[in-house]
């Protein structure tokens, strides 16, 4: 992660507004190793005045955080808000020419009536940005500077599923998937929620917001359909259980037609074969695989004459499912090698 | 547990065959704190000399594993072995007139072939077992001696979707069931393996034997129907995450017509209303509500006018999932209460 | 658990003020299943209205919780309060002749001045109780109504080295102890704090409190000196690791003469003799040994021949360190076998 | 640790013999990040012919592993080996030139009596490594070809303690240190022991080797004195527990004089100044603040007048405490910012 090679060469600078929970904290992490950036502010609420050695000190960093107060000194803004927070300060930084990459909810859907279901909240109409999925949409991405960054759930399923979606292969048809996912507690943020304490969550495991988590019209939407009126049947059941990290995922797709094993193989082969974070594994993937990394393991399980699917995901919900994700983003819209700091 | 107060009662004499196993050792604690029975003879394997307190220090108890050379001496046998290794030695205790709970999956399936194939052994014919769900088969348990005791996740699927089957509400059709559950480690035995070691699981999740778990046939007879010729299609992935301790299941269910929420909340209440270790509850369920105790909780969590059932159950694989259903069911063969020593 | 066998016997009324915490459930479960007494009310603060199935749904209990207005209709009252609230409360019952237990730190200490600067509170000077160790004190506890339970850190080493001191065997004095002990993160009780969140605290350790906790001066005054004028000197580190139940407490004993393993080992049997839930290990003990049990194991692990001892021992913190250790206190007032209920 | 930018620079070639095990993992994770080198061969034993990626798909790297053969074309070899198996490839290695990094504990003991009582085993006289904790021997390191890398305990404790000993401050001297530490169970190895399974060690603390580790002559030589023969008197009670990364060291030390917080302090951070790896902490340190990192924390929680201090250090066993303390080394032997590639 060290960058002393390359002190030379010319850096980006840029800062990171919510810096102080989990997601900006990895955000911290990442970009103080990134080659060509070079972090400047890193803006917090409950946390100004802090050091990031006095919340996180396993990322030897003494910077303060500071209160955000509209400042647009930085090449690249990254925003890691709660949702809803986020709603008020793109806008702006999107009209000042900036790189903006937004991980919060606020921008990811482009139906009003379902982010106001959703989300409880109106969207502010203002921005238009990107669905930052780079193995979806990466020219897009590579084209703006304005990316909203997946939510971590929808980012483990929607890879999951993403070569089976009319555009790619004309011959597929899904009829239904199923999803149940299980999640690190991390994803939950830095809380203080009794529900979330050690003493109730170690060797626990809670589903949630069975059919109503607002992951749902991201996932549907990115996919080319929508939660409104889906060309699908979707269930998805989120859990969490007794891990700090990790998006787990089992989707049973049941398609249209009968579905030939290794047609399936060779469709998700030919999709990622540019995606050099998504792996296509032919043994069965596990959490301990991806975390820390920036990986999404897709493996396909089972493939039955009568087409239906089994498929199982993994990946990191701070890295690949959000703050590895982002920097991804970065580096396309920074026209490097969507690599760069994150192997 | 303490049975001080009744000691002047006479007592039925009960010995374990593979006590030093999970599954054995959670038999022994039940059966030492069980007021009706005196544990006679721990027997074992690998362990034979050593003590329980050698093993199981918390159990609190002295006595020594010996070895299985066809005793009869007691008056009810449980056989906590690994599959294949009752064969042989049931049947003799049956012919005996013992009262006989088998832990293992020798005796559950009535079709050899299915039995074959998932359990990739033939079956010994000399015995018939009832299948010792007190739910389900409640009378045939009482009248007779010889039980097979469920599977760990067949428990927690069975009971999730048993009051949905013919038999119990004629104008109610299953189409689909997709089940994932996520099962405590201990499930897998006290084992020696590295996959299963504290370094490779903890905060881990791995899905395994998706599609051929030898559950599947014997979830699919309770049911009433076959894994060979099944009347709705059934997909499930077992997983094994960093509890020590309980099974998770979601089960994802395809009605044939549409559903009103709360004539399926009535149907499951009337199921179980006789069960006292089945606990239909309102809101979320948890591995946490559940481990240490005999109770399988469920959920209703979602239903849709299309027809979509989306139900969440938790138990104790050692316990509901083993040991305690089979205390459960040689209390009724004692024509006991059946929460007698398990609450 | 169950008492369907001792229904004809006349059975205490007891009640829990503090009943929501984490020993306030552990209270519940035990005395839901003790042979003689009977469950009456269980009061709470912020959890009143609620049921204990809302918070405890393994408990199997549906009592609600009530606010506690002064009443006395109970034989036996069990307070598991935050330190410094049954200050007010047990003198009245004591006054009313009620057996009374006390979980909290308010009355453990006799030194006024220990107990201001340790609880920064000041002490209640009414209610005189025993201290209830039954291993030291027994016959003190029979003969009285009224005890202070031990702390959970001050059981796991008091039980160590208690038969190192002065009354049991002259020739024996102690030097100095170093103890560091690692709690279960059930110890702080049910906690919204981010410190003890499940993110925060797997897979993590965290000292804290280094020689200023409570139970310094509980522990000399059990041992027969004080905190202020010690006879010997005295380190303790506290810590919690990442599980929930469980003490683990490693003590370094100086003896001021050389001192024979045999002999040492001799010692400490004798001293247990009559103590059921202690258990002088051979064997070195491990957290497992005890958890969910009211033993407390003692290993004396190495002996020189320059007078330094390792001794490690092993509890639960909710059951010998809070609630098993109560009840076994409540047996000994009742003139029962201090076992009943708790094997 | 992407090196994209520096793939003009002229590497080192590096080989890991003993690849597969978790402290060749790590190496392996570090040295594919290392700006200055490049991996060649990973060899290892049980595991020829499987890939990387089989056993460690986190690290995306698809080598195989191969079997050693005395090869001797790298410019630089790693030794992960279990104890006493590169007592024979060192001597050859070291001989033929090369830069050798041994990670076990075969060439760390200068004496050879002790090095055959704790680790049971006769001493390959024909090698003369330094011992390579850069903190007390940079000069020496800088100057060499050939280290000894330390134990992962033996750093957690030497660091905790070494501004203590003569030499760097002659005022003070250390009577007596008694140290605690639990250490993650990736210590242990790859290991399929049942005692080191999920089910047996989730939740669980056990102490082991108490008094006989083979760490305590390393500690006492790197403090200038012996096992056999010592100046102050060392007490050791090594733990693991429920995390698989980690050591976290209690040290309680007995000065012979009264000691002032302040000049302790300044003691340190002087001691320390040129140390980018030891973090003199000024509040409580925890496991968390230091797994995945190369930092050793060390705060100092205590200071009595009676010449008492409290010492607690934190590091990740397979990183300070194994392969990022070998890279360190590595870093110096070639000349470079001894941070290159670990930050």
């Amino acid at each position: 992660m060290t960058s002393t090679l390359s002190e030379s060469l010319k850096k980006y600078s840029v800062s990171i507004i919510g810096a102080s929970g989990y997601s900006g904290a990895e955000l911290t992490r990442l970009l103080l190793g990134h080659p060509v950036v070079e972090l400047q502010e890193l803006y917090a609420f409950s946390q100004v005045g802090n050091r990031v050695s006095d919340l996180y000190p396993a990322l030897g960093c003494d910077q303060v955080y500071k209160q955000y107060c509209g400042e647009t000194e930085s090449d690249i803004y990254f925003l890691a808000l709660p949702h809803g927070e986020a709603l008020q300060l793109v806008p702006s930084l999107v009209q000042s020419g900036k790189i903006v990459i937004d991980l919060s909810g606020d921008f990811r859907l482009k139906n009003q009536d379902e982010h106001q279901e959703f989300y409880k909240q109106v969207k502010s109409p203002e921005a238009v940005m990107t669905y930052g999925m780079p193995e979806l949409f990466r020219n897009d991405i590579i084209k703006g500077k304005a990316v909203s960054n997946p939510g971590c759930y929808a980012s483990s399923i929607i890879l999951g599923v993403a070569p089976l979606f009319p555009g790619t292969e004309s011959s597929i048809k899904v009829r239904a998937i199923n999803c149940t996912s299980t999640s690190g507690i991390s994803g939950a943020g830095r809380s203080s929620k009794t529900e979330l304490s050690f003493s109730e969550m170690s060797e626990n495991i809670r589903a949630y917001k069975v059919g109503v988590h607002q992951h749902i019209p991201e996932i549907m939407q990115a996919l080319g359909t929508s939660a409104t009126n889906p060309s699908f049947d979707f269930t998805f059941t989120p859990m969490i259980g007794s891990l700090v990290r990790g998006i787990y995922s089992i989707l049973n797709v049941q398609l249209e037609q009968p579905a030939d094993p290794a047609e399936i193989l060779d469709l998700y082969h030919r999709f990622y074969k540019q995606a050099p974070f998504v792996r296509v594994r032919e043994t069965m993937t596990e959490v301990k695989h991806v975390v820390h990394t920036n990986f999404c393991d897709v493996h396909i399980a089972r493939v039955t004459g009568s087409g239906s699917l089994l498929i199982v995901t993994a990946l990191d919900n701070l890295l690949k499912g959000a703050a590895g994700q982002a920097v991804q983003n970065m580096n396309l819209m920074l026209q490097l090698d969507e690599r760069t700091g994150l192997l």
